[in-house]
């Protein structure tokens, strides 16, 4: 019922899962159930965004980098760098874990939703993420 | 175990779901498990709020829109308005996904727990929502 | 399936749940499934958070408190007093529940991730969490 994905990320930015996450889905069998995404890790997330423009997501990135901004001078917790608190704020401000819907055999998404990582640390990371998935194959 | 639910919101604001999330549970007969709500859209969301004074909604709804502000500068994806981009922020910062524990055939709610579906968009749409129970009928 | 905590919280900050949580997966006797991790309130909430540097909680509530001051003119729901709606708001921009994949038997945390319940009002509070385990004893 578990999938391991890894994600190599580019550094900072938003990788697209939906197409690697409806695959295990597919593979597992199950028609109607759950599916959990989860990512083991605290300076990345998850979320679930429009997947149409593309603008959305720079946007996005660009409203946290100035909600959340590197190297704000309230942060002690510095020992990585300038990014590594402010990505540990934006992981528990988004998801660590996103259920879905799976019906007839696949998530169901909505048209414009997809399923992204969201990379916060400036440098490429190597990313752990587990999808489960629960229910009935009937 | 789906259970679909449309929900026509009159624009921006919070609609209850308590009630209906809890009329799917009993009719789909499970005693113990799970109950994950789902909304298929990435410019509303569902949160679990205080459910006693109408006013911790109004404060959230004007914090929310002084932390995502309408038609601010920063946003290049405007195409369908001032709203759009704000909306789908908000959608990222709250929830897309409740998953509540099932308890003796209900939803274990706290006493002043509520399950709202919030519109980020000014204009009144209709939305898809998911209720899935899982979990045994003991 | 479901193991109810009490957290006695010393007001504002988190109280980590992680053995806590590890410790019911493993008497649930399952070993593949997911574990979901839920609170009964809407002034506390739960996070996953990086678990070896307190320095990053720490900032967290500092980041908090400067996001949603306490006493802010904006509030008009201050019944409870100055923290009373700020509560209400970390809570809905966190999260109150987290779902957990069950791997061999126990939760399958990132090295650096630990539950944390987060409480949000400045006065010592008794929280109901419900610790819910699914899946196959296999």
């Amino acid at each position: 019922m578990h999938h391991a994905l890894v994600v190599r990320t580019p550094g900072r930015g938003t990788s697209d899962l939906t197409r690697r996450v409806q695959e295990v889905v597919a593979a597992s069998g199950v028609r109607e159930g759950l599916c959990n995404v989860f990512v083991h890790h605290t300076s990345a997330s998850l979320i679930l965004c429009e997947n149409a423009d593309p603008q959305v997501r720079r946007d996005l990135e660009a409203f946290a980098a100035r909600l959340v901004p590197d190297g704000d001078p309230l942060f002690a917790h510095v020992d990585e760098g300038d990014d590594d608190m402010p990505a540990h704020i934006r992981s528990v401000l988004t998801h660590s874990s996103l259920c879905l819907p799976v019906v007839d055999g696949r998530c169901d998404l909505g048209t414009w939703q997809g399923v992204y990582l969201w990379e916060h640390r400036t440098a490429p990371h190597e990313r752990r993420v587990t999808v489960s998935v629960l229910g009935s194959r009937g």
